[in-house]
């Protein structure tokens, strides 16, 4: 079933997973041995898509120190039609649209099945990175190559907060061919309602229908993983990054945080009827924390489904 | 029954009502009037203390023009005493401290029986105000000539946000002599969690108790009230800004928030065993909005008697 089938068939709590392809120094064989342990600890899920991340370095970005070393990682349509060919259901490839010119694009939206697979493409994370395609002409390359491919967009509740106008990228995104959006990992719930009640309410002062937002949850069972999410540019409230700090087991600690931020973001979407949906990931490839990763999002699941069961 | 006793006996919901003297122009016949009308609407109560705040003419704070008119209000301890005498309860007469000389500050805080008032002294709006008495010569004066009198401070989470110190200020305040403290109303409660959770971590590391923090909220039920808040210093979030312009019955949607925010807050501090408690106030004069300040503090009072009762 493509996305787009998912998406109506499910307003009210699409579910991703995301991971990031192993490196690019992996060999087959162990490619193969990731691939099959990935989808064998998903096999309990009902989820919508399988996202795939393209990952940058973003060091352009944050000259900070990365808590994690940046290495290569395998092309994530390439992970994916060469190690996940037991997964049946849709993936979403992420796409950063600066890493290629435009010709390596348009080839590669071509030979995509829109059933199977839809593509989030990603602007440059600065002003200065060498850009090989804009994110605009990236969208206008997939409109004329694959207008059948669900495109989706990025959301970022932090840009919200600093420039006020995410909503209005949003809706940019959204005439250019987006049909969802991800967000980046929220930890600060306020500015991620924000960020989707702006957007609302722009969507209906245009006297159109909002597509989903998929807000990006992710579990933090150590401090540098705390450090490595601010990094990224995640915003981490005071008391919740206190609580992390100050608790014996910061993983059940941040899975009641996420838990709750999840119960915050569905109740506010449902109240205003937003389409919305849950991707959760894991920023770390500690295996505590990919576990706790598939917990969430068998929570976010059953939650989900007792949402639906009570509403007749 | 004194404050200090109130706090010991209620760690978990001291419930607060705050007003705010009439015009100094009210004929002595009118300020009975409204004394008593103030009265009866709070009878059905069981209110831990009743605040009065002294109103300072902020705009050397802000140079915005004021949403609501400055009219200077009568001295809340002369309105109290002459016009307030059937309240048997404790009060908690505000005191800018910079409006007055530490002689007439001595001679107040030496007149007030410690088991009827308690006094949150406040310093300076900002710091080219013509200042009588700094924060700290009061406090050292409330000390030194009424050393039972309870003494409480403001405790601000925008302030928190913007400079990430007002943990550290309380904790000065505290060592000067605070009992507790009264946030200005939250309408951000993110802002309001990580002021007390840094608060309640500092306490912690010095070895000591945390006071209580009483949690000031106020319903908004028109445009102009909403522009008089954000006016005063409270950081509306944008979405609930939005939910607050675009609904049909603004009272009822910013009574649901308050009352979600109390919740949040409540179950904060429970699960941090750090005391608090609520204090409401109606920052404008319209009746709409005095008598749903005083449902949503009867509200808090069930909720918060509901919570003793389901404890063993």
């Amino acid at each position: 079933m493509e996305l787009t089938e998912q998406v109506r068939r499910r307003p009210d709590g699409l579910l991703m997973f995301a991971i990031t392809p192993p490196r690019r120094t992996t060999t087959p064989a162990d490619a193969q041995r990731i691939a099959d342990r990935t989808l064998e600890r998903l096999a309990g899920l009902d989820l919508d898509a399988l996202v795939l991340y393209d990952i940058d370095d973003e060091t352009d970005r944050n000259p900070d120190e990365r808590p994690f070393p940046y290495l290569p990682t395998l092309d994530p349509a390439e992970f994916r039609s060469r190690y996940l060919t037991r997964w049946q259901r849709p993936v979403v490839v992420y796409r950063s649209a600066g890493k290629y010119s435009p010709a390596e694009l348009a080839d590669w939206v071509t030979a995509q099945d829109p059933h199977q697979v839809s593509t989030v493409l990603v602007g440059a994370s600065s002003g200065d990175s060498a850009v090989r395609t804009t994110l605009g002409e990236a969208q206008r390359l997939c409109r004329e190559h694959a207008p059948d491919l669900p495109l989706g967009g990025v959301a970022i509740p932090e840009r919200h907060e600093s420039r006020g106008d995410e909503h209005l990228r949003m809706r940019r995104k959204q005439a250019a061919g987006v049909g969802f959006f991800v967000t980046q990992v929220v930890y600060d719930v306020g500015a991620a309602k924000s960020m989707v009640s702006d957007y609302h309410y722009a969507c209906r002062d245009d006297g159109q229908q909002a597509v989903p937002v998929v807000f990006t949850l992710s579990v933090c069972g150590s401090p540098k993983t705390l450090e490595f999410l601010e990094w990224l540019g995640v915003h981490v409230p005071g008391w919740m990054r206190n609580d992390l700090h100050h608790t014996d087991d910061p993983l059940a600690t941040s899975f009641d945080q996420c838990t709750a931020i999840a119960e915050d973001l569905a109740q506010f979407c449902t109240r205003h009827q937003i389409p919305y949906g849950f991707n959760v990931e894991s920023v770390s490839i500690r295996r505590a924390e990919i576990e706790a990763s598939v917990r969430l999002a068998a929570h976010l699941q059953a939650r989900s489904h007792a949402g639906r069961h009570a509403v007749p």
